[in-house]
């Protein structure tokens, strides 16, 4: 690459750079056309020393740690180590993030999160990239609001919610709102960081229980779904609609890839056909593909017509996990349909959403 | 033994005994109190050896062939090789067992089966043992029907509907009819047989999809729920109350154990609280407890109160997996309530239920 | 239990009671005929709470925590809050154990311990105990150099050392010396405590590496397979017949059980045949049988004559994991023989060990 | 690709290409620079049909059915519809291989088999290509001792044979002959094919047996790393050199990814240092990447410095799993060195051999 065509690109930071979701950051920005990493931050621990020093034996990725990075130096996640960025990108765990992300954003940086913290905020967007950029409308209001000229957070959403909602959104686009939805995850260990789960834990066996993580799904679906408020000062959150979500959440012996039964009704009957939904999956479109983003897929929504598909394994690196892989649409006896979805959860569901809120919001304008 | 003792126990037979629930038939009545192997039956190609030989490298048990069967001739599955047997247990699989298990009750011999092929006759009973004893009242009615003496066919529930259908069962007891139910279940390998599911469909793997599966629960449930007539004719099904069932079946890389998630709403509103759910699944007492048959475990149900049990792995032994593991009981956004089930699939979810059924028979005087 | 017959029981304290290892021990000494648990000891953070609740979501077995043990306080390892013991376990991880076990010692107490820290001390045993009981013949002379009266340290061995051994004294005993042992093992996740092994590490994978097994086997071997010194002083340590041994050490999806390949060559040559040497595995017998101690297994060695076994999951829990299982003994085209173990190693591998060494050390007279 | 280009590809067929072996040959030949596939042959039971139908639920691949082949037509495997092509790949199991391949010959087309019937055959070269592609100056002989003009058969390796003979050729090339090989091998399910390994066998579990396969390793090796003749009539088999080979062969719950612990001895001794050995792996360099063949891995064998890899799951697809992992290497208390090795079984294993194989004989002429 010559160096005039890497001085156009936007020098970006990372936070949180060695642990799981900072991996796949690195990975996902190491071509990037658009993006090139110019600081990256972790834990005191690891400040001083060489990327590929500080990750070590934590790296646990197919790819070697791209050479861009290697020898570039960590720092502490302060602000005055990434004064050549104009955004940062972070996968900190929630416990340093939301004091950390806000000093970044006072500092006048464009913060992209993988985080919870900010994620309830009423000033900040709760962004799944294929569902609802528009809720990066209220960016100027952040901004009034908080006293930044430049400086804004964008959260992206749990792993497990941005599985269900971009189909949940083709059916609403289509068919008007929904009613209720039961959902239940089967999620993959990877979504627990590293070490995370304990192998005792989890060889030949299914743990019931993930804590905080129905009543993510629950609400963050309501803010996703629901939309921005005319003047864009505020969310909508589904209120008026009442939707009602119920999630029960699993985790299983699978690497990565969240795997999610879904059953739904519609408010307006009569609800839609077998037939008719899978032809709204496959239609579906999103404003990140029209645009034409870098890291959009080329299908939001894979429809699979074998009777046993999608399944983690065969599935999760399709379309390199930037879309989501749907199957099993069937009538439900209950609700009106049920069908099955699946995510990658460390790529759509985790750095993926957040490069690709980025890249939407350089199309947009929002990092000018 | 004396063969005093000896003598007074039940003579039994014992159809697909080499087979993986065969086996576990085999260790269900090693050591019984008041049944004694006689016979044991599989397919031609087996027939004429010694059992230990014939089941060889499929014996796939902890414990040892039990030397009471080891030498024990194996014999085509013909009524003539099982003179001496007053009852049969059929672990054979639906494409041999519907002729044979019929020309077994016409000889005249009661047959336990665990197969699914007379599971829909609307003179079988299907009977949890846990749950719908009483369905055996149709049985004088069976055998002037199909014009026995003596024989019948009881069948038991598919291992994923036995499990659910044990806190339903519970619920409706004590707060009256159910409504709608939703359940998704995460299913063992074991319940597809041996060889069964290949290891390259399901390392790293989840698969959403169980052949006939998700049908099964939605009737059978209705069917054991159901009542017996009056007459003792015919059975209720639980028509007029138009319960609703709707499954996703999965299968996940756990060897024994079944899990299912279930969200239920109830006729009866307002719902009963979760203290009170709790309260009823605890002290949930069923006939075979009170009739104290030999293989009813002393809890029907046993209540986790821990935030993430049960689990397959540490609870499916539990009661010689006799009895069921309820957890996670918590309200539901969408329905009244919601919470987990385990149940070991190759005991109460197959040769224990059948076991059981005969015990009760036996107790009931529908062996004599 | 009546009260007579229990205050005819050995009070026994248990050091590190809530790790792995530790509840392990309190299974093995729930209905111990001669042990009874006094004390607990465990972390400062445990000390005060009782057991059921000090252990609690790290309990990890598949029986509940006994009723013996459950309301059982919880105290600091210290040998004050001991003083009604006479023999104390230790499951202390290898941190704390050192000075812990001294301490007790001292204070007069007998220590069992399954920590390394004493194996290489040159006064304690380091006991097998289907191996090399008669190491125990030390114990005088161990008292005598550090003080006490009645207190002492045994140790028991590494699990992966455990299994091998077993079979390896069998052909030592009688074809004489072993010249060259090389031996591969594939060892259970349970090896490394809770939370241990990340689940990322090991599903769908093999580490190929434990941080300093390959050492302690190849010592330990020695250790264990030579003499003690005629005058009861020192240790052999198998010098002077210079046995080799090369471990290659592996990490595998496996829950409970270590696998072990095993290739040996005799000094004495011609070596024996393969059948010889598979006679000579089913005669073994180890003095802790003879004595009739009451965790002995019936068979040191329980040799499988199927091509594909011993197996983990099949054969771990045989004789309750007791003895040692070993299979496909066969020509080695470089050495003599190669065969397969299989040892549980959270039971003879660690708590059965240090129990079996207690109840052999009771009717030898050494808690006298 | 414009129809010129595509005009100068070789024709080349695939024998049992619905098969797991031939489904990874497809996706090798996909996107091939001088191989264009014209035919597909598989059992009688897929003929006739569509390529994509044929595979259907047995396409067990992440990258689709590619589209060059989804509409082909599927043949039985006999020569006349082979006619367009000059060379087929051979993914056939065992069973027909022997007289399919041989009619293949017959008929004046070159075969690259993965099969094992022709691997002993003293006319057939065995070639692992990056070890011994110096076998194919046999094909003259074979020719003519056959009665061909064109027609040859070209084996590769067993796939556990090929991961080590690629380290073992390194260091006989620059140390001399070795003397004695110990082996242990933890070998992946995919190396059992579709549906292969139950899962019931292999999940919580290692199985220490697979049929025929330590002694393929055994002579397999021999010949492999034996040389040719100086009349290129017959190979060497090592048997002056007597090499000693002895392996351990084990399934454990892998899905791609051959690890083998190996033990060597030189025949030369003082033998190699540790340093002096990694060296010698470092810059192996083979005539396949001196050629520069198209799927020739940069690197031969990848020399790991950490402690604990390679793992199959991280390092199995470095370089498309083309060359081999070495790690580990450290001095062997009873060999001189060891060392642990992984290769991709289904990659350089399998197809990834046999094309490489073709691609070598294209570019020395014996294609032409």
């Amino acid at each position: 690459m010559s160096s005039s065509s890497s001085s156009q690109k936007l020098k970006v930071g990372l936070l949180g750079a060695t642990g799981t979701v900072g991996q796949r950051f690195i990975l996902q920005l190491a071509d990037h056309p658009q993006f090139e990493i110019a600081a990256l931050g972790a834990s005191s621990s690891s400040a001083g020393k060489p990327y590929a020093q500080a990750v070590e034996a934590r790296w646990k990725q197919i790819r070697r740690v791209p050479s861009n990075v290697a020898q570039m130096p960590v720092y502490e996640c302060k602000p005055e180590h990434f004064s050549e960025c104009q955004v940062v990108f972070s996968g900190l765990d929630s416990g340093p993030a939301g004091p950390v992300e806000d000093a970044f954003r006072k500092a006048e940086l464009r913060v992209f999160s993988n985080a919870k913290n900010y994620r309830t905020d009423p000033l900040c967007p709760l962004v799944v990239p294929l569902v609802n950029p528009e809720h990066m409308e209220i960016l100027p209001y952040q901004r009034q609001q908080v006293g930044t000229k430049t400086g804004f957070i964008v959260t992206n959403a749990n792993c497990s919610t941005t599985g269900i909602v971009v189909p949940l959104k083709a059916l609403e686009e289509r068919f008007g709102p929904l009613d209720k939805i039961l959902v239940n995850t089967m999620q993959a260990i990877s979504g627990a960081g590293y070490p995370g789960v304990s192998s005792l834990d989890i060889l030949d066996n299914v743990v019931p229980y993930i804590s905080g993580e129905e009543e993510k799904i629950e609400w963050e679906t309501a803010k996703i779904l629901g939309g921005i408020k005319a003047d864009k000062t505020a969310f909508d959150y589904h209120e008026e609609n009442a939707l009602k979500v119920s999630a029960h959440c699993n985790r299983v012996p699978v690497i990565d890839g969240h795997m999610e039964c879904v059953s739904v009704s519609f408010k307006n009957q009569p609800a839609p056909s077998v037939e008719e939904v899978k032809k709204c999956f496959e239609e579906f479109t999103t404003e990140a593909q029209k645009i034409g983003v870098h890291s959009a897929p080329a299908q939001a929504i894979t429809l699979h017509q074998e009777a046993d598909r999608p399944q983690p394994r065969l599935d999760r690196d399709w379309q390199n996990g930037a879309g989501v892989n749907v199957g099993r649409v069937r009538k439900c006896p209950v609700f009106d349909i049920k069908f099955v979805v699946l995510s990658n959860n460390v790529m759509i569901g985790a750095a993926t959403s957040s490069v690709m809120n980025a890249e939407i919001a350089l199309a947009k304008g929002y990092l000018s």
